[in-house]
């Protein structure tokens, strides 16, 4: 235990230091990266006014259109004083924004890492948010999903399964983590996701790792599984791993980690997993998962948020109300595995 | 012609220096605004599979949602030489993207007016890329509406009306300052509308305005009809207004500008419209936009760029190759009216 005490010890003194200064930075901007072209045909013609009072347009969907690229923003710092560039990938259902912001309104990890020195690369997964879906059934084969405020509030381990019935119905773990006031706020960061895309997206991920790499990558939830195929795929690109939340299945385990030996890699996990069936489940992947990365010779270290007596923390642990706590102690993590100047 | 040779003088000088040189930053960070809750019911529930091998998850998409919000991206300078931040709103089936880089690469024009010292807001107009669409036919009533290649090549101007075949096949005008190699990249930017939800986005820009003006506003394509909307709602929050290749409609000039008396307009049009019967519709309905605005005081001034020898624009001229050159023609009319500290 006396390890994390002093972790925590120096991630409450760095938390404070963030907000209190700017950075210098030297471009902000973005790119699409990935994806192709595709041609449509037999598509009727439609007769569209986009404006009340405006000119009739005539829309033909026929023809080339681009497809499954993927849209990446940046912010490069002037001085960086971290060794390589951080990416961000975010979680199924939601985008980029995920490290931007928190629903409260206070500083994202985004602004936390710019902060602490690193340039940073959010990105949407191909088809969310500014990467832009694809028509279907023509090109994307599933319909689009969308999730509601009970299965975010729930999936998410604001509180137990069952525990929301509307939006003035609820009830949150006594000890959430999560600014409750703000989760409608958190509710207008979803967008919509497709099923059958994942082979896209890892692609367009494989793109960005040659574009801007070497790099320390961070994922969360979906994201998590998606960091662990690009890493694979890209070994020498990817110099720390850190995965928040991830979500697995059986199958990450059997993959062939002895491409990632000697590769630092962070889990973090948040609280409440043991109260819900479907988290005791996807707990038990990813031990699995740690396990076999750790038998092949990654440096495997967790974040067991309970374990180290920091409780409450939700699914979405980079909003919750100590997120600046946690960032301090990947911070730290990072600092220890020689990642900062 | 004196008073445009002085600008554009002025602009060559300063479209050297923003590339040179990095600025410090506040916070970068985003937030979500507008919407509201939507109750669904009566829809099947599906059973996903979301990886494979994977759990297999059921999705009720009845219950609670939040709909119809507008995300907002921020970068604020630690000191801001402008008086005011600037708000940069896209065009049709576009996102903010519009704003932040260049296909070709090189920096657009939020890193412009950045380095020119302007804290500035990029926004996606509801329904598009990080603000999210909404189920549809439930809540949107269209279904969304791509674009293709040859639509953006000859509605933007890079090219005559037919003059694009496929995407091996095509004409671009002779002076044209798109840059071509780069016309696939630009293509990935797009993503799909809905029709009719203009009142919707009206109604997110009125809510920006309230939380983060007095400000300047720039506003490209279909998002000029939104900024003259917004301003007449909210015109003490509206220092100086900058519209890119406005699209209107005759209804625009009929509007109580009254409310607008004294304010500084820009309105910047580039090339090639002469060559397009919808474009010189269109062109007809700013001019009497234009007048009608004048006529009631706004102090409205032209950027008509082939009338001031600048040739080839297109209408994503913040993409063309002399977009640092128009950039700076703001710029220095911003400073003319007093907008720089």
């Amino acid at each position: 235990m006396k390890k994390w005490f002093t972790l925590l010890g120096m991630a409450s003194a760095l938390s404070l230091a963030p907000a209190a200064q700017g950075y210098e930075v030297d471009e902000v901007g973005s790119f699409h990266i990935g994806g192709r072209q595709v041609t449509l045909s037999g598509l009727p013609v439609k007769e569209v006014q986009f404006v009340a009072g405006g000119l009739v347009t005539k829309i033909d969907p026929n023809g080339e259109v681009e497809a499954e690229q993927m849209y990446v923003q940046y912010v490069k710092l002037a001085n960086p004083k971290a060794r390589y560039p951080m990416l961000m990938w975010h979680g199924g259902g939601l985008t980029g924004v995920t490290w931007e912001t928190k629903p409260d309104g206070k500083p994202g990890w985004q602004q936390f890492f710019l902060t602490a020195g690193h340039s940073v690369y959010v990105s949407d997964a191909v088809e969310r948010g500014r990467s832009s879906f694809a028509r279907y059934p023509e090109i994307f084969k599933s319909e689009p999903v969308f999730r509601t405020k009970k299965e975010a509030w729930e999936l998410f381990r604001l509180g137990a399964e069952g525990s929301y019935t509307s939006s003035t119905q609820k009830t949150a773990y006594p000890d959430t983590q999560f600014p409750l006031d703000a989760f409608d706020q958190f509710g207008k960061q979803g967008v919509a996701r497709w099923v059958g895309t994942d082979p896209l997206i890892v692609a367009a991920y494989g793109h960005l790792l040659q574009k801007v790499c070497p790099c320390v990558l961070m994922a969360h939830s979906q994201g998590g599984p998606f960091s662990i195929q690009a890493t694979l795929n890209a070994p020498d690109k990817i110099k720390a791993l850190i995965v928040v939340e991830p979500s697995a299945s059986s199958d990450y385990a059997k993959m062939d980690f002895g491409r990632i030996k000697d590769l630092p890699v962070l889990i973090v996990y948040g609280d409440h997993w043991k109260d819900s069936e479907r988290w005791v489940k996807t707990r038990a992947t990813v031990d699995e998962l740690a396990a076999s990365m750790k038998a092949k010779g990654a440096k495997v270290d967790w974040l067991d948020l309970p374990a180290m007596g920091i409780k409450g923390n939700s699914h979405m642990l980079m909003m919750d109300r100590n997120s600046d706590q946690i960032a301090g102690l990947i911070q730290n993590w990072l600092a220890k595995n020689g990642l900062m100047k």
